[in-house]
């Protein structure tokens, strides 16, 4: 088969606020080649991607990711690999073609799945889809009391997992999280698995994180999430070494499999989260989780957006039986979930699993797309370069 | 003052073609606060940076540039450091945000220079801007034949030193590599410094890269460049130690202060090359020439394009006598040397160096800009978020 056409649909709440939560817009992306078609979405900053797959070149290694795509033959996984390879070469010096990319590569594989039949978990070497145990990912309360709130609500919605993130932690002062914390704790109860996210508030600063350790550690949390910026590599380094009961976790905004090592070779984490949608795909996080399995690292996906998103993240480690815990949106946007027409619903006993279907097992909802699509026209030298399709 | 505009200028050669030269296209910046005007420069793929300062917001983290520079406060140079702290934390999930940036922060410093009256290089603490030696960057020929034509030609333009990259080397065999390293010290003269870029070709293959050392050596090479993708840190520390002689340098592709440390920590790396229209501009620059003296590695700037990215990628090493040596752009295209109204042109010495004048000491050529500009036009949801403005 040959790559005929991929089309992005942007799309977005009517009106986007300030809060963290990713789940307010989203990149759809469409693929088709032959009789076939293969659904991936790109994480973040739609226009951009956009403009990353259709804009002039620069030159030899600045390419339009777009032109190391359309074309292409498209029979076998190694097609995906090559393709991939491409666009890293001469897309090398376009900072942003990783993530329109992901987006790309989720749907080559959901294509190439789909004409044989075959979930991706199989087309990537796993027997079989082992079940994961979905965290329900919020944000803290602004106060304790509204995150103890939270925190109860995801256990009543038998949630035994809980990540809350962001908000105030930080921000304020010791004392004040560690009452965040025993909050979410209080909620969850003593049996529940509670991680902690804290978007890279402390930058470089090792101190200002281990002076929260004694209080996680009382709160018996399992991970502490993106305490620096992910370059700051001997600051994570340093911050391991200070709890043998915390492990740091990061990853998330890995755009290549090399973002991801250094993490795990010199960050020590020991959980490596990987965002399909940010590292090039499904092909690049598959080869982290090899390499993190090795190394007695746990792989963790990062996904605040859709089912579709959340089953390529899933595919990935899919074949891990121990790697057992995932990111499942808790409360995401209308248009998260609008657009797809199904969802990997949690099982009696609170599980999900990659979909044992051909592809990534999503479908799209036409509806839902054309419900959130925003128009986007952009025209260089008199031509148009790119402008929305609809469904 | 109050930062009130920034206006981007694509230019571009009617024709862009797949050679390896980034001198083909140009983004460049005008800031306006109060009555002053500053200029800086993005490299590369005018239409993405266009797009990450004017897109909608994803959330509030994936903020488009534009939101944390316009209306900000500018006086001093602890206001670049703090809007540039606002665009790396309010566009963390925004990729192209430090390309778009650095070319922002270039123009916010020789803004501030003018108001003082200051070249960039004192208001970055330097007392004198050092005599620069300008090695001649051009492109390996086809034959080694060609080659030695290209050193000869650069010898006879009285450049002392010179850089072939790309081309052939690493893609037909060590043997035809040798006859272009020895047809390049031929041409050059026993004095010359010679240096070697391969441009990532052999991704992480050690072993490749070894295997060219011998006639590295033979040839009084310098140093290597960018053996290896960016992130692959443990190959280049391994290839650093299978030579003496041979230096290993890299860094162009860093877009944030950590990727240049992490070249120096884990990568061992003799030479740290940082294009100041992708790290995020002249201050994380700077920062990175503090680091690299700090451990005996010598700071270099890179440039391909403009003598206005030439003079802003000159000012972070400026008051840095020892790390003498710097890219100099030997056969730009004419984009490039027509938006400048002046040029750093070398002294009877064959030396160049920052000058010694208000902000970065280049003026922009109007007539220049108007016959490269490219049309952009980019609308989302029938707002007209970007149209090119002409000088």
């Amino acid at each position: 088969m040959k790559i005929e056409a991929v089309d992005f649909f942007y799309l977005a709440m009517p009106e986007v606020t300030i809060e963290a939560d990713g789940s307010q817009d989203a990149l759809l992306v469409r693929v088709v080649a032959g009789e076939h078609v293969g659904w991936g979405e790109c994480e973040a900053s739609p226009l951009v991607s956009i403009a990353a797959f259709v804009c002039p070149m620069s030159h030899g290694v600045c390419r339009p990711v777009g032109a190391s795509v359309l074309g292409q033959t498209l029979d076998e996984p190694a097609d995906i690999e090559r393709i991939a390879a491409k666009v890293e070469y001469d897309s090398m010096d376009l900072l942003q073609a990783p993530h329109t990319f992901s987006g790309v590569e989720m749907a080559l594989w959901d294509l190439l799945g789909k004409v044989r039949s075959a979930p991706v978990w199989r087309l990537l070497g796993y027997e079989r889809s082992h079940r994961k145990l979905p965290y329900a990912s919020q944000l803290f309360g602004d106060t304790p009391a509204q995150t103890l709130t939270r925190a109860r609500a995801a256990r009543e919605e038998r949630y035994r997992a809980v990540k809350f993130g962001w908000g105030p932690i930080g921000r304020v002062s010791v004392q004040a999280d560690a009452d965040h914390f025993a909050a979410a704790r209080e909620g969850l109860g003593p049996e529940g698995i509670l991680l902690v996210d804290v978007g890279q508030i402390w930058a470089s600063d090792v101190e200002a994180a281990a002076a929260r350790l004694p209080a996680l550690e009382a709160a018996g949390v399992v991970w502490l999430e993106e305490p620096f910026e992910t370059g700051a590599l001997d600051a994570y380094g340093a911050l391991a070494a200070r709890s043998d009961k915390i492990k740091i976790a990061g990853g998330e905004a890995a755009h290549n499999f090399h973002m991801a090592q250094h993490l795990i070779d010199y960050g020590n984490v020991g959980y490596i989260q990987i965002d399909c949608g940010r590292i090039g795909g499904i092909g690049p996080a598959k080869r982290v989780a090899d390499y993190a399995a090795e190394r007695d690292v746990t792989f963790v996906n990062h996904t605040f957006t859709s089912h579709l998103a959340l089953s390529a993240s899933l595919q990935p480690y899919a074949g891990f039986a121990t790697h057992e815990i995932c990111e499942y949106p808790f409360s995401p946007k209308p248009v998260a979930l609008a657009f797809t027409a199904n969802h990997l619903e949690r099982d009696a006993n609170g599980y999900i699993a990659a979909p044992d279907a051909p592809g990534l097992g999503i479908e799209i909802s036409p509806a839902g797309v054309r419900r959130y699509l925003v128009d986007v026209e952009i025209k260089v030298r008199d031509k148009r370069l790119f402008a929305s399709s609809t469904l």
